[in-house]
């Protein structure tokens, strides 16, 4: 049988679906668009009450250093816990699997019957499963606790990740401060500069993850923008 | 059938598994980690770098709006655009079982068949299934694409909980600062106020996700020290 052009289109796009945003695309993505807002907002923040370059150029190292560990190491632990966390389920989903046979068939069946299959029909696949004991603890990993196996070596790489995306996009709206030495001067550069970049990375993460990348740069702008204009008010209001 | 104690024990195991961190209490331990840590090792690394307690708490402050502003926002477009996946995958999908129904048939074998399952033990759950397009698609969302139907409130009720628990967990390394004029004396309260909020968070944190408080508590408390100690080295030697 030909498969019909319309046919075609849809296992096209089918194919398609399946790309999503790796996980390393995706902690590049979470480094950076903090990176790229916070520190920017916090130097404009700065500036805005009258501190000198140096103070902001030092304020926001000190801001970079501290949110890559935070997230790096942060990130680090959520990867560990989660791998703990399957590890755990895998060990008691095993055990029951031994134990408590009839009632971990009862589970499949529950299971299956939620999609409006019957017991006549679900009845083969539930024998399958308990002849194959591996095959069915996968199966409920899956299926009954929506468990993916997850990387071992996920929980460094993530955090190394997520930690020097931090810190590129933290950098990119202190250069300015680096070469003007008035505050009141190096922002505007750093807003522009900053601007700039968060529609670059915005359009990037749109397209990398599927999504509008027009719209994507205009809402990581935004999130910037906004983030750097609640600083600089804030912080005015604290000096003043 | 009586249930024996020891299926008794694995039994009531098995409910409390089902007890993961609701979205609300991981949303909020999200933004008090983060805000107790980067917040504090900012102001400690100002600190170590002779500024007043004027300045810091400025920096501080700045800090923390735009911390709260770049993460709830930041979680209101990820929850939005992982609505937007959903529904876009769920359009895909509906599509496919009209149109090439076969191709969706024979994908449900597939999954099934990962599972060492026969065609002849699949096959009458793969018709039950062709029958009810609707259960169908339930099913292809959950098992092929493995999405759940995400909740249309969350963005929003995510991005608030982020928020405001950012801003309570930055405001407590800050305090002393309001009180001590002098930055070098301000610091000390900082930290001992901060490590022992660490270590309290910790351990609820430990507590509601399942791992073990007393190494929750301490890995929280050496990220905020380590982040502080990196903010403060390297606010020291640009600088000095």
């Amino acid at each position: 049988m030909a498969v019909e052009p319309e046919k075609q289109r849809l296992l096209k796009q089918h194919k398609e679906t399946h790309f999503t945003a790796g996980e390393v695309v995706r902690d590049i993505i979470i480094g950076v668009s903090d990176g790229l807002t916070v520190p920017f907002a916090l130097a404009a923040g700065l500036s805005g009450a009258n501190a000198t370059s140096s103070i902001v150029l030092t304020a926001g190292i000190a801001e970079v250093a501290a949110g890559a560990i935070s997230m790096g190491l942060g990130g680090y632990l959520a990867a560990k816990s989660e791998a703990d966390h399957y590890a755990k389920e895998l060990k008691r989903e095993q055990e029951e699997i031994v134990a408590v046979p009839d009632i971990e068939a009862a589970e499949v069946a529950e299971i299956l019957a939620q999609y409006g299959i019957e017991p006549h029909e679900y009845g083969p696949v539930v024998s399958a499963l308990r002849k194959q004991p591996q095959a069915w603890l996968d199966f409920m990993m899956r299926f009954e606790l929506g468990l993916e196996r997850p990387d071992p070596k996920r929980a460094l790489k993530s955090a190394l990740t997520i930690a020097i995306a931090y810190i590129l996009g933290g950098l990119v709206p202190l250069v300015p401060y680096m070469f003007i030495p008035r505050a009141q001067d190096a922002v505007l550069a750093s807003v522009v500069l900053t601007v700039a970049a968060l529609l670059v990375f915005g359009y990037a993460k749109g397209h990398f993850t599927g999504n509008k990348p027009f719209r994507s740069a205009f809402q990581t702008a935004l999130i910037g923008v906004l983030a750097s204009a609640a600083a600089f008010g804030l912080a005015k209001a604290v000096q003043g």
